[in-house]
């Protein structure tokens, strides 16, 4: 369980396969109510209970009428109705359509017993108050919602590992679903370590810097749908390192222990990240930049993250590799694909083929195009974390490219 | 404050213009914490209390150095000097850096008195225990970051009305700011109207649907950043509508009630906005399909919202006039821009010059191109909304679309 074993650097792809051949297929599940679902990702497949419509429905402001009734109507030679009342809106319509006559129906009022076709107010003209002229012939069906015709009883309605948007909440409610199961969130303990590193609400003595990863870490997995636990700011002594770490893991589903910024601190790291459990470590060093000394492992059936000290690199390496481990623990079946804006390249960047390049960017819109200008000196300032709107993904496989270029930009 | 004046249907842009003539420049403020500031709206710049590192630090793991004693280095021609000891990590370094020697250093390390540099510890070789060779000259300032280099105390962090990152958090902690004035969400009151809608515990008598769009356009408010408040199914009739509609206003910010699905719903429930208050209807319809039945209303200082009754013309509107509305009671300074996917078109597309046309449509990626497919059938189908991952946008001034072109797509 040590990590003497020689590590080569993998694509974060290849750490997250490794990874997830340790996790569980499913998630565990909560019943909750409709109005605390949204953005929450369904345990189990989501089937309508009932047909909807209820009942057959207008479509349309206008006439139920007998389609046969209308046959060969035109301008020129209307087919004439009795109106015989009118359809009421909310209830039963339970007056059979007789032959030769018309209700008048709203749309979303129930067509009445014997009627098969609405015809719209706009093809029709009174011609006293109990009578109707139709214009155009209507066909059977027509601006009719059938019983059923828009979700069956049984029907899937969501699969399982379905992130709830706003719209399936409402065609749940339609169809009066008013819980769900959902995968239960899972916990997340965020741990940063370093003699040099003190937490935000302290007065740092010299020499000291108050912890970044902590807040911007918790922030990032709340987003991405996990519940945050704080374990505070470990100093450089193994022992410590390894208590907090261990009592982490106990109570959360998953762990990321951010590491000081000295080679030292790193090593001492990775080292009681490979003690904690089995199989330990599985990626020690990870194919991007920002972010390579970054450490992915399984202790005893969790998952624990060793991510760089840099703050820039830490959130970087925290959406490459610990945001999929959420989505996966949540029984999220897509993958995500965060939203990117193509736009120009406002200066040419260098790359290296077999690694992913992730630069933070201003984004600016001129003259009607994006253009993306990197965010340029020392990565480990935080301004540039305040000033990059986005940040530029150069692939795996692209080397250096040049000003102008079309690159994809995703939010920062 | 009747809606008998001629209301000619505009843009939305336009609908919005005229809104916003009322309402107040700036958003009411609370004082929160920093766990609970992700997402939530500046109410004033954030400024840099203190310089940022506050004391000059090694960018490098290396030596820390004195530049001119590496003058001409080289590895020919290395410079010798004598290793006095190691900066500690998290400690202040007083010890001052004697002319020829050298301090190991961390990255993250403070540099010590006298020092000007920090040579990387690849362009060193270690001689004995106590001696070490550079093989490259240094330059006053290499690998070091200033006191106030990253940000200068008085420096402007953040601007008012901008919305709260992971990376803006992480900002404030590093600087010790551990409570933000924010803008307290609007509180937004959600009505529905129509005799045949019930709600969506309820189970419907023949004639009677459930309720779609108070759970649709809650949870859009709530993505927004607003507070829901449910009022609600009133049923057709005037004084009851109104007596609910005046309920809502009292206790919220801003009021939405989407109208029941036949036309003299419609028209009581303009009356009845129209009736709450000055200067009652600002825009009644507004050219966007769907969704031209929309009212946008103000009532004694208080945006007033009809929304047609079909849940995908509901939502289609929400979007385009009231989540603006909200982002402006936040004080959210930037417009915002959804983040658009392009995508080309899986079939030709209708559209009328003069409105704007948003299609729900199914996400394809297919051949390394994403393809979107419109959701045909029609617009009342609830099917539709689960369906749909996203809505295509027809510009204003744009005619029909061929087959292939390519649209802008927005998540849906």
């Amino acid at each position: 369980m040590t990590t003497d074993i020689f590590f080569q650097i993998v694509a974060p792809d290849e750490a997250l396969a490794r990874l997830f051949e340790h996790l569980p297929r499913s998630a565990r599940s909560e019943r909750i109510g409709l109005n605390a679902a949204l953005d929450r990702v369904t345990a189990a497949p989501l089937m309508s209970p009932e047909d909807s419509p209820a009942f057959a429905r207008s479509a349309m402001d206008g006439y139920a009428v007998r389609a046969a009734d209308t046959y060969g109507a035109s301008e020129g030679l209307p087919a004439f109705l009795t109106v015989d009342g009118e359809v009421p809106m909310g209830a039963a319509a339970t007056r059979p359509l007789r032959p030769g006559t018309a209700q008048l129906i709203h749309t979303g009022g129930m067509l009445p017993p014997e009627a098969d076709a609405v015809v719209m107010v706009e093809y029709t003209q009174p011609v006293d108050e109990t009578s109707v002229e139709v214009l155009r012939p209507a066909a059977p069906g027509q601006h009719v919602i059938q019983t059923g015709e828009d979700l069956a009883a049984g029907d899937e309605l969501l699969p399982a590992g379905h992130q709830l948007r706003a719209q399936d909440l409402g065609v749940l409610a339609a169809l009066g679903i008013t819980e769900v199961d959902a995968s239960i969130p899972p916990v997340i303990g965020v741990l940063s370590s370093g003699d040099e590193v003190v937490p935000a609400s302290t007065r740092p003595a010299p020499g000291k810097v108050r912890d970044v990863n902590a807040t911007t870490l918790a922030a990032l997995a709340c987003r991405a749908g996990a519940e945050v636990r704080q374990f505070g700011v470990a100093p450089d002594a193994r022992a410590e390192l390894e208590r907090r770490a261990r009592k982490a893991l106990d109570t959360c589903d998953l762990v990321v222990i951010s590491a000081g910024s000295s080679v030292s601190t790193r090593d001492m790291t990775a080292d009681v990240i490979g003690s904690l459990g089995s199989p330990g470590v599985l990626a020690h060093g990870i194919a991007v930049k920002p972010g390579k000394p970054t450490i992915v492992a399984m202790a005893d059936g969790k998952p624990v993250f060793g991510l760089p000290g840099n703050p820039v690199s830490a959130m970087v390496v925290f959406g490459l590799v610990v945001v999929p481990t959420i989505r996966r623990l949540l029984g999220l079946k897509a993958k995500e694909e965060p939203p990117q804006r193509p736009a120009r390249l406002a200066r040419s960047l260098a790359s290296q083929s077999g690694r992913i390049d992730l630069v933070p960017a201003v984004l600016q819109r001129r003259e009607g195009e994006w253009w993306a200008d990197p965010v340029l000196g020392p990565s480990n300032l935080i301004a540039t974390l305040v000033r990059a709107s986005g940040l530029i993904r150069i692939p795996l496989d692209a080397g250096g490219l040049p000003k102008g270029a079309w690159v994809d930009v995703e939010p920062f």
